[in-house]
């Protein structure tokens, strides 16, 4: 047997109710009532419903990985981020989010754009400054092309505070080792 | 100037009002009132509360990475997970937390155990199985002690769907490189 073998896997949970509590434009919960495999019911679980988030490796042509900071209210701090944002215009591919969210947020574009991973949808290799920022009334975002060992150490000095971050620059960084 | 400057961060946000929407066991969110130092107010800025969660890369002694598999209503997905809780026992330390959730979920234990970074909190070497599962009711997880190159494949694969397990998994695998 392969250790990664899924016939073992939990079967799904049975909804017996499920109500929203919040359909508003920036929160989108509900309150499922639940019957567990094993017979169990669990009457309160919650579900946070989010559009998909996608960030941006971005990496310019003298070799700088474009990063931003910003202030984020939930945990009343300024940290180091990827250039992202949420996919939910109609019509826009994922691509074209990414793209977009990173002239908006940054000002950089051009280059060469891959699929990363799941959890960061591109790699942009060769990217140039062309614009100013066009950030929204409420976004306030600082620039900040880092070298690879400034971002060696920001990922060593635990600054990259959303995993959602971490992940795909931890494995462009070791990417870079081989 | 360094390129990871932090003199023109932005400025923390004012907060105008605050409610607390939930105080549920399994859900605290509160609604704020904030102004930004740009003069702008958002009436709706949702904050969702949560305990810190940790999480245990558990290697054992032939090198097996001890993973679980465990059904996500919230995703309707089973996937691959490392061994994971919240620490919201009072009185318990971290590594005393990640101990228990890592005995409790996988029945395995011993070794040695070093901090590994903030997304993740600890590495523990050399573990074995030292007794079943103690799930609660409403806990189903199979448990999967994968080879690195199976943990390196389940990466590559996207199967590895939650960033806080992705990021120290793609560190420890990183570290094997070097």
């Amino acid at each position: 047997m392969m250790t990664t073998d899924r016939h073992t896997d939990p079967e799904p949970w049975e909804i017996i109710e499920s109500r929203y509590l919040y359909k508003e434009p920036w929160l989108t919960m509900r309150k499922d009532s639940v019957r567990l495999p094993n017979g169990k019911n669990i009457d309160d679980f919650y579900v946070w419903e989010s559009p998909p988030w996608l960030n941006v490796i971005a990496v310019t042509q003298n070799d700088r990985i474009v990063m931003i900071r910003q202030y984020r209210h939930g945990i009343g701090k300024v940290s180091f981020e990827l250039p992202a944002g949420v996919h939910d215009k109609p019509g826009e591919t994922l691509l074209e989010a990414a793209q977009r969210e990173l002239l908006e947020e940054t000002g950089y574009g051009g280059g060469s754009w891959t699929k990363w991973m799941e959890l960061s949808a591109y790699l942009a290799s060769g990217v140039c400054k062309i614009s100013e920022q066009q950030l929204d009334a409420t976004e306030e975002i600082t620039v900040h092309p880092v070298s690879v060992e400034e971002l060696s150490a920001l990922v060593d000095n635990g600054e990259i505070l959303q995993a959602l971050h971490a992940a795909p620059l931890i494995k462009y960084l070791c990417s870079l080792k081989s």
